[in-house]
């Protein structure tokens, strides 16, 4: 994961890996860099495929070792070392917390202090503003009262940051402004329904804001859990709207109030959402798509069409459905 | 009413209650102990029926005086004093600031003061919490920075407050997390709608948070009127939910980011409720339930269903029609 | 505009307006006192017409000059001076900026001090509480813990306002309770969505807050473009309600948790709206309105009528539909 924010545990082998799963049977050990999604691991990583939706990036990982269930295990290339298990997620967020142990500890941070904005190129400052160790703000940005910047933080030039804010596993563009009472970077809302209990996956992403955002009052902004959550250059958020885990929304987009995404869906370029709209989990919107106020989108919608209504359909449809 | 939090009247008698609603009509006069729904009120109190749904209740209520109007005084055991008054739960709302005259009174708490962490055993605290009196918390607990705990709050084991985080009239037990910025305690939005003002009803509830309970960021949770709101055992409740007085909510459930329950429904247990769904008032949800994101629920659903849409219908049912 | 938020730039001319629309062409050249909206602008004023909807206006507006576009420009009448513009809105935005230079800049308020309620009769305040300059407060109110007020805010009477509440560009009435959390008087998500960055409109509106209102808990109400955003007599809003820019609430209305109102539309009196309904921008809801839980309005909605759905109809007309 290319982010500050979560210490990687070294010297991990794949004995250590096998004993967290619990698996008994012995494989020639070594070292295992890290636990990544199969499109961005490497050769000395752990990667993992639960969904035929994944077959592809599969064939072409450069990793070596997989964990992957009985049925995929047949269909898999002969020259991967294959961890069978029951439950691949569930695996998956066992060696995530082997690797980054921390990253579900999401208390507040300790180590923050009152601002001192001599440290920072004129910084205009409110008060009572927290700050965190290594946080790095650029030129000419201004910070409102009782906000707070948590440890690694990074903020780019010309930025405002409101009051009442909450940044934590954050990176910021330039000449972006977060409004008053954002909380952006807390782990985010994903688990295995346990039957005793929910397990909450590793949260080892980060929030990756561009330039020239403007992220809304009040908004709630989850990090990644092994990718980043990402809003594009251009891209404005009103009051209110709630961004899950994973999601990455392009350039220029304008999402209205109160609009909710769940997690892991992917939204494209000059994208409109009206008020209130939903966004379903792990869905694909193209570019140039506008979604009307309140709807519901539950499948994959191609770039420049108009849909509105639950489940979104195509406007005019609705429309005409409704009339 | 079993919490802290409101101070009763003492000496209230059959008297100051007949004055209270302007009855002149004289009865013996005698003690009343406290105003309670009939399922648990006591010999001494005073209870009230005001919907055909309560009368089962009524007919094996302990208490002996109740308020009620005239469609059912004609059907209620003749044992019972019968207070019949032309709208029932206006008068409820009125006696009950008799007994809980504090019981609207949601300014903020004077008396609280920044914490002294020395008080309680292993807490780790940030900067600028205030804590009210008589504040209880327990082991190796944290919190986080500018929270506000007001008085008789009472806080478990093992729990962690976030950053900005607000609690009145609450009693939260172990392992329980509440995130960054939620708001939880307020009296609820139950009125009487006046033809000049708004009356409010008074709120002498609680708000009662189980053990491993995570309440995401920003959320807001109200007290009850008169009986509790509750949320179960290991219930994870997601960012940006608001939750209206009296609901129950029971165990390990899990409810998606933007849901929004109305006053006074109870849902059952292992429910998962996705995104921007609503429940509507009164209503009740059974075990194991799964209700799609973005529906709207305004009837009761039995256990072991999957429902969608609005209104919430059988999830075949509804992909059916949609398709 | 009325309120005391936002300093208008004197001695501006005709000349001004042409240069900063890039028009060449040589009027007489005198001075503007302003720029509004037809229905309010004086002789001195310039005004604008870019819809149908507002022709009637402007035939009998008292402002002699005026933006338009190509095909509105016919219609006018002849006796006014005509800037003919490819797209109105965009040069009002423009001129609204020149007149009002400051009306985009929300950065945080550098002139908040810690309050002093000697200043204050009869004021009940919490702790670190911070009061802009020329800040109006009336008797026997009281302030919650950490909130901001910023320079040039009014508030009334027996007001109670919670913690961590921030208020700016806002009046208020008496009697009047903003909750914990409300954010109030940002600048409107108003823009022209440009191929490479989004425009924002002036904000030059306040918001007007009156008697006897209550506002919930993370409430965020945005303040009006070219007028006031209005919230009437009476009216209560439970939490997590978004309103939006320039839009106008009657008086005794009761709106429920999650409510959304997009931009510029005027609900009537006594209405009543559920749970997470949702407004459309530029509609009129009528006296007397119920709108069910869940509803999308997206038409007017004439006085006296209940209305459920999305888009929201009749109410019997959807339970017929659904049943």
């Amino acid at each position: 994961m290319l982010n500050p924010f979560f210490k990687k545990q070294k010297n991990v082998k794949l004995n250590d890996i096998l004993k967290v799963l619990k698996i008994k049977t012995q494989i020639n050990n070594y070292s295992v860099n890290d636990i990544k999604p199969l499109e961005s691991s490497g050769k000395n990583d752990v990667t993992f495929v639960h969904s035929n939706k994944y077959l592809d990036f599969a064939k072409n990982t450069k990793s070596k070792l997989i964990i992957t269930n009985k049925k995929f295990k047949k269909i898999l290339p002969n020259k991967l070392d294959i961890i069978e298990v029951k439950n691949v997620l569930l695996s998956v967020y066992k060696i995530t917390e082997l690797f980054y142990p921390k990253a579900l500890d999401d208390k507040y941070d300790k180590n923050v202090k009152i601002i001192n904005n001599k440290k920072y190129f004129n910084l205009k400052s409110g008060k009572n503003i927290l700050i965190g160790k290594n946080v790095k703000i650029g030129k000419n940005c201004s910070i409102g009262h009782n906000s707070i910047i948590e440890t690694n933080v990074q903020i780019g030039n010309n930025c405002n940051i409101g009051n009442n804010v909450i940044l934590k596993n954050t990176i910021i563009g330039n000449n972006t402004n977060i409004l008053d009472g954002a909380i952006i970077g807390k782990k985010g809302f994903g688990f295995y329904p346990g039957n005793k209990k929910n397990i909450r996956y590793a949260h080892i992403g980060a929030v990756i804001i561009g330039n020239d955002v403007e992220i809304g009052c009040n908004n709630t902004i989850d990090r990644g859990s092994l990718s980043n959550t990402v809003i594009g250059d251009g891209t404005f958020l009103d009051n209110q709207v709630h961004i899950g885990h994973n999601v990455k929304i392009g350039k220029n987009c304008i999402i209205t109030g109160q609009v909710g995404f769940a997690g892991s869906s992917s939204i494209g370029n000059r994208v409109m959402i009206g008020g209130q709209a939903g966004i379903s989990g792990h869905l694909t919107v193209g570019d140039n798509v506008h979604i009307g106020g309140g709807s519901g989108v539950i499948k994959n919608i191609p770039s420049n069409t108009k849909v509105m209504g639950y489940p979104a359909t195509n406007i005019r449809t609705f429309l005409k459905e409704k009339n």
